[in-house]
Parts: C-alpha cells; structure tokens; sequence
C-alpha cells in the first residue's frame, strides 16, 4: 500500500507509532518524539521533489474541524493531507451544523461513521481533543486547544531546532511573551525539556504562571523569570509567542509600549544570545511588537522555515496515525 | 470508463437509471428504488475495502449548494463523491455571490457552464431544487429543502431497514415526532408506502398534519395518530425525529417535559415494540429529548448505522446519476 | 512531466511564457495575449472529452484566497486547477486568521512557505495583489482588486469574441455601465486596444471616468460618451457592465429607471448593432436592468459561453505559470 520513502521512514526506527490519537506531548516518550523528526525528513524530502506528492495514503480521508479561526495550521494540514494522497474534507464551525448546536461528540461520531480516519481539530475550549478522542475510533490531532496544547507546533519547533543544532540536549531555549495563555508554550516545553534542553519562560509577572515548573525525569530544566535581558544571554533559541493586542485592554500589560520596552526582540539584544541563535516565531507575528522588523526578515530568523517545516511534520504525523490503522 | 464493482451493482437490474434529478421520493418506482439499494450494496462493499477509492467518477465535477446549514449530509456527499473519484466544489451561502443577490437560477447556470455535472443542493425554501432543476442540465440532487423533502435521508433510511429486515413489506415503521415540519417524515413516507410497509406517523396533534395521508396504489397504508405508546406496540421501526426546541417556543408544544412523557422513546416504550426492533433517527438527536440515552446508545439503535450507510447510498446515487450522462 | 496536449498547446508560439504574476492585462504584449488565448483552445479541446481530467499539473497546489464574495471566479479558478490534477486549498475572509489581522504580506508568504505555487486572490483594495506579488515568490493571479483590474475576466472575454469574430482587429466594442467603478472594464479595455480593436466606454456622465482614455501605440482607439442610441451602432460587440443598487442610494444615478432609459440592452437598441453582433456581460446580472430579459436569454446572448471559457482560460493561465516554474 504504501511506496517507498514514506514506508523507509515511517518504520526506520526501532519504535514504532502506536498511538491513535496526538492530544498534547506530555506524555510523548524520546522514541516517539525521535519517530516523528525521523519520519518528518523523509516527507521534507519527499516535499523536495518536483512533483510533490505520493499515493501513500490513498484512500485516507482527513477531516479538519476548526471552531476557532486559522490560516495555517489549517492550510498546512489540508496541503501534507493532500500531499500524501489523502481526501480532506473541511469543516469550520461557521456553515455548518456545530453552529445548530450539535455535540462535539456527535459531531466526531459522525466524521468517524461516513468513513474519516483522522480528525484534525481546532477549539477554543482547553481539553476539547481529549473529549473528542474519547468518544470516536478515529484519530483525533489536536491543531490547538484553548489555552492548553498544540502539540504539531511545538514538534514543528523542535524539528526546526534540530535542523540547526543537530540535537536541543543542553541547549538553551528561551520562550518570550504572553506565556500564561500560550498553548504553544506549553508543549513546546514539554518536548524540549524530554530531550534535554534547559528551557526558559520569560514575560510580565502578569503573564507568567507561577505554577508552570514541569519536572521531566532525565530531562533538562524549566526556569521562569521576568528580566528577558537576562535570560536571553548565551540562548540557543529565542522563541517569541504572539501578544494578543486584547490583553492590554483586560490590564494585564501595562502598556504595549512597556511591553516593547521589556520584551521585544530586537538587533541589541539578539546580538547577547549566542552566535547564530535562531530566532523563531508560531506566527501571525506582529511585526514591531514581538520583533522588530529588522531582526524578523534578518538572517537569524527561522520564522518561514517553521511554516514550511509544518508540512513536513505534520505528513509526517498523519502517515504515522493514518498507517498505523491500516497495517 | 468504470470499472468492474461499480458497473456491475450499476446495471445488475433490470431496470436502468434515467432520471437527470433526484428530487422526493414520491414519484421513484419500487424498481428504481430497488435498483438504488442494490448500487448501495455494492458501494458499500467497495467502503469495506483497505483503500476505500475507486475512479468510477474520475473527471466528474460535483458540486454541493448549501443555503442551509449542515454537518453530516454535505459531508457525507463529498466524502461520497471523493471516494468515487470526483472532484467535488463547495459552496455556501455565507462567502459566495449567493449573498450578494445572485439568484438561484443564476448560480446554478453559472455551476452546469463552468462544467458541473451534479448539483448537490440544501435550500430553505420548499421546492428550490425543482426550480433549479428545471433551470439547468446539470443533475439536481435535493439534499433537503424546507419542511418539504430529503430523499436521499428516505432512502438511506430505507436501506438501513432492508439491510437488517430483509424486506419492509407488511412491516409496521412507526415515525414520532414534529411531523408537520418533517422533510424526512415526508420523504421517508413515500418509500415506505410504495414498497409495502404499514408506516405510523405520531406525534402532538399541533405537530400532526391532518392531511398527511399518502395513498400509494398498491402499497402499504398510512395512519396518524397522537397515541404513542399504542403506536408502538409491535412494531418493526421506531423513528424519531429531531425535536426544533424553538416549536416551544412557538407554542406547538405545550413544554417539552410534556413532550418527553409523552413521546420520548425509553427503553419501557421501547419494550413494547417488537423483539429486536430497529431504533432510528435522522440525527442530529436532542439526547434525553427524543430518545433517552440508554436507548440510544443501546443494543437497538441503529443511528450511527444510518450516518454510515449514507456514504454508500449517497455514492449509489451520485453514481447512477453521473453515469447515466456519461453513457 | 506534461502531458501531450497541453504542452503542445502551451509552448506551440513562437512566445514563451516567462511571468510569475497576472496582475493586470495593461503590459501584457500581443505576442503573449495570443498565446493566452492559443493554450485556452488546447484546453477548451480537454474539457471536451469524456473524462475532462488530465495529470497535466500533478503534484501544483493552488490556493484560492478571498477577500471579497464570489461565486463564479472562484469555483471556475477551483474546476480549472482541478481538471488540470493540481491540489486547491480555499482561503476566505471568513474563517481564516486574515480576519483576526494576519497582514496580506503575511498570510502569502505562509501560504508559499507550506508550498503554493499559485495563489488566485481577489481584494476589495484596488493593487492589493502588487503588493501580494513582491513578497512572495509565488505566482499571484489578480481575480479582482477593487475598481482596478480583473484580468482574467477580460482574457475570456476576449476568447469568447475570438472565438466568434476571429479576430478583434478593427472591430467596435461597446461597454456600457458603470465604467467608472468597473475593473472588467479597465481589463477588457487594455486587451482589446492592444489587439486594435476600437473601444467605445459608454454610461451617465456621474459613471464616466473623464480621464479614461487609454493609449496604446499601434493598437486601437478608445472614446468615451454618454449616447449608448448613438454608440451602439454598427457595434460588433456589445458589453453591459454589473449596475450595483446602491450605486442610486449615493446618487450617482438619478434612478434605475432613467438608467434603464437611457442605458438598458434591450432588442430595439440591440438591433441598431451589427448583424450577429455579440452580446456579453461578466455576470451576475440584474436582469431587466443591464439587459430586457428577452435579449439577456436570445440568440446572441454570449453570456454563459463567457462562464464557460473562463474554465478554459483560466486553465490556460494556471498552466502557463505553474509549468513556468516547473520547467
């Protein structure tokens, strides 16, 4: 059923994928979280290719359910989904029977019976996926929960840290911004502190959550402090999260200017991380907020080559739950 | 052009498909119904497969026009087309020129010269899709208009009790609920009648039409009635149809605690009807109004059954229809 | 990689194709117009076929992405992608991230980061696709910028006179309406003065842009008035713009019914035209306003032919700039 590339990377391994669901990467171990960045370079050469698509998943059909708004984690699903020779079929909670009231759970029951494999879902509310996955045989992806996870994000990170720095184990990663509503963050700190790497949330005491220490066993350390000059000495990485313009309104910056002033990432203060640190962002970035506009097109920024990294990762996380079910 | 399944459970009858549209149900012959269920049959083998895809309909542009809402039947019909290999073009009212005052008449005269060859279409208006279809070559298939008719939710509904029942002839199919604004009670009526089975319609006597008596010569018979638990009482289906909570609101229903004791479908009602009876509904359900959770998650209910063999009966008419212009 | 008849029909002139945008028809040379218009007949020939589906632009990701409403353009743009094997990805106002303030810039670079080769966009902001065009290294196609360009539009147009005139050399084009806010008519303008045609721009004084005359050195000529009786004879083609409704609420008209007096294409005025003279009209029309009904359905009515070509043109186009960067 499945070519060759896909077949070589899925499998390559010693692990194989088993899960039928991917709600968040808390409890992803080393071997999976190593699968997936394996399995995601054979699908960025596959995307090299002149012509850019295979049959491996013939017959798949992907559903993608957004109840929140989203260009690109939306598009790049629908792109690797399609890639890989899968139907997708959209639904947005707009224009369709979500808006009537139907259940989430009889909203998936009901992709699950006409035949989905893999539901790809948006929502707003933190732990939507986990119900979600309960209630269906199909796989549920989670493309982002509330203030909770988004787990295909925060893998697109890591293989694009990888791709630079070989391995994160060691490496300091400082993550900027809004940190106490950032799902992004969140699993974005759990895969790097699995593989080692010493991560550290930075932001307004408004904006940090005092609780937010996750121990990993083996793995690398959390730290979380509000003085950014600091912590972006010597960093690896400096991830910048979005501002959400709202939350100044609700009072819980001062100011954006305040916020500019304290936590942007700008020429002066990149040039304190380490040498060739990237610079990367989950997007819509507001460009002179989070970044400055030189350092967000200048030659440390990693930012496009995240988006295009989300193709790859992304094939590469639905052949290995779509495979999984057919093997 | 197509390939072997498809051809054979297409022309295995005697009789042949020649209908440009799928408007009701009322005027299809029991031949052309049987020669639908039996396409079914054979499309269903063919969703059973690893790889759930053929090219039956490669090169075929489907089109779905929904001024309505919907999660299930919109889905259904892509995933229907897709696994037939057409490509399928949505559209909603909310992003197109359907909004800015194009006519119906326009757009879908636009949708046959752009090269549509089947147009799926939901209209809030009763009879839309016979003002459409009128107005253009391309198919009209009726995926619901108004409180008038949904023929493809009749025949799928059929299907599900052929399947399980061998034959609907002389069997009892008792349909509860807001009757009067039911496309699917009526759609299903149809059907029902003409292949021989003794269909109860129950509800409140203000969501009873008093009219709704089909007569279908040499079929089976029709009676209304406001008595559930006598209607019951042996009988082969019980069908429940979604309660619109705004009805109340309206005054239809005097509450709908007065609606659940009196028309709810529980397992004590559920007792009286014949021993391993199929339970049904339309979706998507109102739990704990229409039906009691137990019954409907229980061993009788047959309703994620009927989302599921919506694909095939959908890919039976899309396929009889497409193909009968291609021969 | 191509296939056999779109290679011949793409690369059969003397001309290649070498641009990455269609931004507008304005620099677009005679040599380049012909071969538009010699690769839409290629593909006019494959949607003839059967199975009006070839591989031509395997492995091509399209996406669509609209800012303003449309039913036509951008179904046509999907139908063409697809008959030609490419992938599409559909992007609105309405449920992506451009609604929560994701700049233009922003959303076309992701949308080339995940591996677009060509976006179709349509703006309500005239030059929004210039902008588009210099920060990404996809291919932009103009489906519509505010009152600027609509190219496309014109191109099939122009097929569609081609088609019945074979050539539009020395012939009397009469466009009538709301020239003043209309893009078709500033696209169509430029394409058939190139090709020598003689252009007469007609509607009330408060529709007439003063200014409009553009020169186009050995093409045809271009004038300007308000006396549709006078114009209209001996034209060859005869093309009614869109009257927008609100248009008369800002006073621009004194009232539908003058316009109507004064500007309707009725069978009286038609028959001042040339014999056979075409009638077209971009749709959606209001008719009995641009048009009597009588006309708008009679024998010289080209207007769904117009929605017919522009699948083929608009394949053309995407093949001519995706095979472009392929080769």
């Amino acid at each position: 059923m499945l070519d060759t590339p896909a077949r070589e990377t899925g499998t390559g391994s010693g692990t194989t994928w088993t899960r039928k669901d991917l709600l968040d990467t808390d409890s992803l171990s080393r071997e999976e979280i190593d699968l997936v960045l394996q399995t995601a370079r054979g699908m960025k050469e596959v995307r090299s290719r002149p012509v850019a698509k295979v049959s491996t998943l013939r017959g798949v059909t992907v559903a993608t359910l957004f109840y929140e708004q989203s260009t690109r984690t939306r598009a790049t699903f629908e792109v690797a989904a399609k890639s890989l020779g899968a139907d997708v079929v959209n639904l947005t909670a707009s224009g369709s029977s979500v808006e009537k009231g139907e259940s989430l759970i009889d909203t998936v029951r009901t992709l699950e019976a006409i035949g989905t494999d893999v539901i790809v879902m948006r929502h707003f509310r933190s732990g939507a996926p986990y119900l979600a996955a309960r209630h269906t045989g199909a796989s549920i992806i989670n493309g982002g929960d509330g203030t909770h996870a988004h787990p295909t994000q925060a893998l697109l990170d890591l293989f694009t840290m990888v791709n630079h720095l070989g391995s994160v184990e060691g490496r300091r990663v400082v993550i900027v911004g809004d940190i106490l509503h950032s799902r992004v963050a969140r699993s974005n700190a759990w895969t790097l502190l699995r593989l080692g790497a010493e991560v550290t949330l930075c932001g307004p005491a408004t904006l940090l959550p005092r609780w937010f220490v996750p121990e990993v066993p083996g793995g690398g350390r959390c730290t979380v402090t509000t003085d950014f000059d600091r912590a972006i000495e010597g960093a690896d990485v400096v991830m910048a999260l979005r501002m959400q313009k709202e939350r100044q309104q609700r009072g819980l910056i001062p100011s954006l200017r305040e916020y500019i002033a304290g936590y942007q990432v700008n020429a002066r203060r990149l040039e304190r991380a380490a040498p060739g640190a990237l610079l990367m962002h989950p997007g819509p970035m507001n460009e002179g907020i989070e970044l400055s506009p030189d350092v967000a097109h200048g030659a440390q920024s990693r930012i496009e080559e995240q988006v295009a990294n989300g193709v790859a990762v992304r094939m590469a996380l639905l052949y290995l739950i779509a495979a999984r079910s057919r093997s």
